[in-house]
Formats: structure tokens, sequence, C-alpha cells
């Protein structure tokens, strides 16, 4: 199907920081074909009166099936969390469907068209669990990076030990059994040309050994892929690098060579000024969580650091039970903002415009797709999504982008397209029964309130105690 | 027009911090008649099932007028906002209803049943101005407390001198012109048997003289009104008060006698511990509004010291120039987790259920009126809120209170009631037409971009001296 969208407003092209234009879009054959004024009607005509176009945003970094457990772990950090997101982790195929379609509905709805997915895994059925999550984003039809969660040591080892001396059990699956599974999904579900691509991804440099940080470069290498990982997302993971390496995180994934310009790193709250330095060097991408990074904690992310030092940064809304929504419009009003009480400076602080510039070719950059989606460029693919500006939300007019950037805006999303094809049309998905989709939610699950996490009890004294936290 | 509303789930009443039961509510003459199971149906029935019951959230500080720049003031600290905010605000009584309209709108369609509207006044048309925004509550129903903002000193004496010799304009009224119109204000608009309460409400001390402020302790004490004020939101304001005063603003408003338990102050982050001494003991409120202190750079207010001090705290948006929304909800999520970063031991952040509590009893008790509204309790007024559980955005079942408060919920109120007046019904507000609203905001605004502030680029040069900030 072919589009042209006539009179939408756009940022104007001649200048980034001010204007608006009115224009006509074709999108043909998946692509953006002519970007201009009075052109011909391709295909079907979308009036674009009174809405704002803009490149779609990427989320790009999420975990879809904590979608399971959103509203319901208490206030605690990333690691008693953690614990207690695996006792109560989905465990069978048809739950990681439904989180991964309701992840990217919510997604989709405001705003985003693509999805990093770092998805957690049901223990020894790795294949079935990705194999449910790429069934439902080719169902809706969301750009989709799923980069499975992988690691080698049990969670236990993702708190510093601080002397102690502590058992770790060993991780149900060797190295060479988590690189064998992950090779077979990458070659069973990696089809780029059909917008469904495969990552390595570990979890992070505090459950994994080096044989599987450098198995993951050697896969990403071998079959063209981009790279993903959690990067010192918390203080106790900066104490568990010089517990573990003596120096820095970021010192040891460059020597692994796992930095590249196609290697994104979700949270980067605990950098120093010579990891910056590593970053702009290697070209990395840092994805930016502030809902979740305030909900566990962890702190708040140097982002104009990074801006100032070229770093590239993107926005996540991490997984539903630590925001808990997948709302990337949220991620990025609060990830545009929060620097300020940090860095005082007003003058380098994020403008609405440049917050969607990061939300949409940040994310693309990351992917190492800047040439392919991102922005609103002819030949481009068309990830693309229209505003409506008359909703109650985006009113009174003022500037656009400034209202749909730091307001709250709701319902507003009138149509969406990936790669050219329509996925919302009049505020409504059209590629899923949404209706239908909530039963299935509200049939699979249950109200209920104060859990027991007994691993989450069982970490508890030893995280005090290494955290500094009173007993 | 009286209701019960059967089977709707509420918390645990025997255990605040457990479970959830299913219960009938009667509402009889404005007021909640009868909790229990089974209750004979009075009035209209409402079908609770699958909802949840909460009594209504206050909005505890806003600018109502401020929605006709939301979106559009650039990245600016409160000293250089505010001077583009005076510079561009509303001068007729016609946009000064429609704001309140959509203020109270949003607030009731997010949970809200009650606003405090520190509302920004037309030069010389001050009562025009007040009418006008009480005609807009009083139409749509919500319970409001409106706070004329009054100060006797030009804008340019809220930047710290520094040392520097300043000549400031004369403010166009005199301190007794001020305190004149406010008494027939209040005579005129003051209502409180009919939900319309008048506040004295001086910007703060950074803009009131000592004759300004023991005139609102005057006004409060003769008519029995509650008082308001922005207290040390910005350190700016810190250094005023030193230069001002040569000690504490907290500290000088407590010795002219502004500070009681009827007293709620807007902001409240530059306060040390001797100030929040002083709060505990006049047993006055403090409106966290996190969401102006991030886009502002304000800082981050110590919440939880205020609450192991005994401090009453709720919430509020603040004026859509500085959120940009007027979404109750999203000022809950981020205002009940801001202080996680700052704050390391979890165990005292701040529960899903603690933070509805401050939304709703605090915002009532800081208008003195806990006997009255702010829980669901026999005898007290119905304002009461039910929310839709089946909606996308609190699926799949969880924490019901947990979902709301941690998630972003959209479109979620599907009954709300003021004093027992059922002002939303089916998602909807029954009391003024939605669609002509949006129209008008729509006819009353244009879009536009890049505005240029005289009074911000006049003031910029002194403000970044004062504050160190690089040339």
């Amino acid at each position: 199907m072919n589009y042209t969208i006539r009179g939408a407003i756009v940022p104007g092209c001649f200048n980034q920081n001010e204007g608006y234009e009115s224009i006509d879009v074709q999108i043909v054959d998946g692509r953006i074909a002519a970007i201009g004024s009075g052109l011909e009607v391709q295909g079907t005509a979308i009036d674009g009166t009174n809405k704002l176009l803009l490149p779609g945003f990427v989320n790009a970094h999420t975990h879809s099936s904590e979608m399971w457990q959103r509203g319901s772990i208490p206030p605690r950090p990333l690691e008693l969390w953690l614990a207690e997101l695996y006792d109560f982790s989905p465990l069978d195929p048809q739950h990681i469907y439904l989180s991964a379609l309701h992840t990217a509905a919510e997604t989709l709805l405001t705003g985003g068209t693509c999805v990093v997915d770092h998805l957690v895994l049901i223990p020894h059925r790795e294949i079935e669990t990705i194999a449910a999550a790429v069934r439902a984003y080719r169902e809706i039809g969301i750009r989709a990076y799923v980069a499975p969660l992988i690691q080698d040591q049990s969670i236990s080892t993702g708190i510093p030990e601080g002397g102690a001396e502590r058992e770790h059990e060993a991780f149900p699956r060797t190295t060479e059994e988590v690189l064998a599974w992950l090779t077979e999904a990458i070659e069973q579900f990696h089809r780029p040309d059909e917008g469904i691509c495969m990552m390595p991804a570990p979890t992070g440099i505090h459950l994994a050994s080096d044989a599987l940080l450098k198995g993951c470069v050697e896969l990403s290498d071998r079959y063209d892929l981009c790279r993903h990982t959690h990067l010192l997302e918390t203080k106790a993971q900066k104490l568990i690098a010089e517990e573990k390496y003596g120096y820095s995180a970021v010192e040891h994934l460059k020597r692994l060579d796992f930095l590249n310009e196609r290697t994104s790193l979700a949270h980067c709250v605990w950098l120093d000024d010579a990891d910056i330095e590593i970053l702009a060097a290697t070209r990395s991408t840092v994805v930016h969580n502030p809902l979740s990074n305030l909900r566990l904690g962890s702190g708040i992310a140097p982002i104009l650091k990074y801006r100032r030092a070229g770093v590239n940064v993107t926005f996540g809304c991490d997984g539903a039970a630590s925001n808990d929504s997948q709302d990337v419009l949220e991620a990025i009003k609060i990830g545009s903002m929060l620097h300020n009480v940090t860095d005082l400076d007003y003058r380098e602080w994020i403008t609405p415009r440049e917050a969607i510039e990061m939300a949409a070719l940040g994310g693309a950059i990351g992917l190492g797709m800047a040439d392919q989606f991102g922005s609103l460029t002819i030949g481009k693919q068309a990830d693309l999504v229209l505003y409506d500006l008359t909703n109650l939300s985006l009113l009174p007019r003022t500037d656009p982008i400034g209202l749909l950037v730091w307001g709250r805006p709701t319902q507003v999303v009138h149509s969406a397209w990936v790669a050219g094809r329509q996925v919302i049309a009049e505020g409504q998905l059209t590629t899923i029964d949404l209706a239908h989709l909530q039963q299935e939610l509200f049939r699979h699950s249950n109200w209920h309130s104060n859990r027991s996490s007994p691993q989450a009890m069982a970490a508890e004294s030893h995280y005090r105690s290494v955290m500094g936290l009173k007993p």
C-alpha cells in the first residue's frame, strides 16, 4: 500500500531550531518517496491538517515480559528488585507472546515504531521464548530488535562480595550451551529485511564471564549484528567491576572489543570521565532509562556530559516492572529534563526538538540504521507517526513539539507507519484486535498485593551490609 | 442525586498495607452514607465490578492560566522562565475562564477532585480574573481553592542582588490596594458550602513586603481562610531571604505568624533542618511539585526528611507552563519516586499506598478539611473516583494501586463525584461539553515557536552573574 499525507505540520527543514512548515509526504513501496508541496496523491490520501508528522521513536531498551509484574514489585534497589522479578517471571510462551504484544502496543500508541526487547527467557525454553516474542512483533508490525537476555552466572553474583566469602550456585546453562542456542536463534529469527533483528545481549558484566562476552562479540561479527547490554546501572555494579577486574567495566568491555558504533548500552549511570571518553572513541550509544533509574533509585545518568563528549544518547522505557509503563513520550519527557537538577547551566539543557531527534535519529544511530530510518528524509524507510494536535492534551496551540515532549499527551497518535505499513489509523491499531488483547491480559492474570520473594529476602542482609545501609 | 456503587475494589480497611476488598458504597445527600456488603441501592446504581474506588486527589498547587503557555517556554530556571511567562500572560477574562475549565478537566480526568489555583491575575482587572475562574470551577463542578497570586514588588526583585546596585520598578498596585481588592474578592467569592474557597496567597517572600504578608495573615484570620504561598523553590530565593532578612525565609514566615495547620507551601526545595523543624512545629503542609522542579532545574525537594519530621506532604502539578500538564497521577508518580535517587535507604521510600494517601488525605489536611474529605469514611463528603481496571494501561492485573501510581494510566477514570455530584460518568465529563472546550481552546490560540521575551533577555546577564554561571 502507498500513502500520501497532505498538509501535515513538520519542523522547519532548513533551520532545525525554528518554525514549522506544512507539507505533503508520499510513502511508496515502504519508503519516503517525496516531500514537498502540492504532491500528486499516490495510494491512500491521509489528511494531515492540524497534525504533526515526526519520524517514529525507538523504545531502545525494554524487557517485554516484565509486563506481568508491572505495578507489583515494592520500592527496592535493582539488586533486590531483580531477585523478586526472577522469583515471579512468567514461565510459558503464551505469556511471552501476550506481553510482547502489549509492550509493542503501548510503544506504538505513544510514538514508537521500533523496540529493543532485552528479552527475559524461560530457562531451557529459550528458543520457544524468542519465537513467541517474534510472532507478536510480526503480527503487530513493529520494527523489533530481539535481544535475548543472556548470562552464565547466577543472580547472586550481581551483588558485590565486599570481602565476604559467598557461595554462588552454578548457572543452569554452561557458556557453550548459551552461545549454541543463541546461534540457533540468530539463524532462525534474524530477518533484517522483514524488520526483525537479533542482537547478542549479555545481561551485563556483573552476570557474564569473559567467555560469554567474547562469544557475543564473535557472533555479532559473524552475523553482522548490533550488540546490547546493561552498563553500570547501579553503584553496586561499579563495585563489582572493581572487584572482578580491578579497573572499570567500560575499560573491560573495550578490551574485549565489545564496544563499537552498533553497540547500545542501557543506563550508564555510574561512568567516570575516562569511561565517557571510551564511549566517545568507540562511538557507542547510551540508552537513557530515566523512569527506571528513579523507581529503583539507581541515580541520575550524566546525559549532558555524554552529549558534550559527542556520545550518542537515546531513550528507553526499560521493562514494565521498573517503570511501570511503556510510554515512549513519558521516557522522552523525563529523560530530557532529569539532568536539569544536576547540571545547572540551562543553556545546555535539552530542548524538545533535541529530545525528539535523540529519540528518533539517536535510536537509529545506536542500531546502525541512521541511513534507513529516524528522520523525515527522502529514500528512508517510512517509519512515521502523525499526531493529532486537536487532542485536549495538546491544546491550547503553542509550540507543537514542546507540547508533545513536555506535556502528557494522551491518545494523540492518529496514524503510524512502520516501513510503510500503516499500523495505526484513526487512533486504532490496524494489525491486532486490542480489545481481545485486553481480555487475554485480564484472563491470564490476577490482582494481588504483598507477595513474598524468597530470593530477595535471602539477599537483603548481605546487600545492606555491602552497600553501607544500616542493618 | 444519590448513588450506590456496588462491588467496587477498595484497599483493605483493616490493614492499610495489605490486600483489597470488594464493597458497596452509598452516596446520599452529597456524603458517604454507608460502606459495606450487600447494601440496599439508594438512587442510581453504579457497577463497581473490576473498578478501583479511591478518594479524590487534590491538585494542591497550580496556576490555571499558564495553560496558554504550556509547551512553549524554553529550558530556563524559574527566574528567567517567570520573566517570559509575564511577558506573554493572557489579558482577557475569557482566556482565564477557558484555562480554568481546561485545568479542572485534566485534573478531574486524572483522579483529582479538588484544585488549588494560585491564579495569575490580569493587572487592574483582578476581580474580573477571579470571577472568570470561579465561573469555570462552578460550571465543571470541581472543588476549588482560588488563591489569587498577589505581590507588591516588581518581578526584578525575584533575583538576588548579589551586591549589585539595581533599580526596581514600583509594582503597579500599592500594598493597600492589593489588600483592598483581595478583601472584596473574599466577600464576593468565598462560599465554602458551595465548594469555592478563597485563600490569601502571596507569590512568596521574594516578591512581597512584610506589610503584604501580615495583611494576608490578618485577612485569613478574619475570614477563617487557608493560606498558601511559594516557599524556597530555588536556590536564588534562599539567597534573597538571606539578603532581605539575614536569616531563613521559613523563620521569617514563622515570626509573621504566617505558618499554621491550614498553611500550604508550594515547592520547599531549599529548606534546612531548622526550617523543617519549624514546619513540623507549625503543622504546615508541603506541596511537592516534582515535574516543575525538574523542568526548571529547581532541585529535588527533601520529601523523606519532611515525612520523618512529621510534616504533611501532598502533591501539585504546578502551572502548565512549567510541567506542562495537569495530570495528577503523573505528579503522584514522579513525586513519590524522585527522592529515591537522593535518599538511598529504600526502606523509607514511598509506597503506592502511601502516595495515594498523601495525594488525597494529605491534600485535605493541608486545607484544614481532613474531617470533610480525603478518605473513604462514612460521613465525609463524597469526593470519590472510580478507576476502570480493565483499561490497557492498568493491565495485566497485578496490584491495582501499584498500577495506578507507578504506571502511566491513560483515560482510566470511569466515574468521579465531588461532594456527591457526579462530574464524570462512563469516562466523560457530565458537566461541560469537552468537544466545545477543545474547539474554543483551538480557536483562541495559534501555533508558534521561538518567541523572544524582552524581560528574560534583560534579566539574564545579572541572573547568570549572581548565580555563578559563566558569562
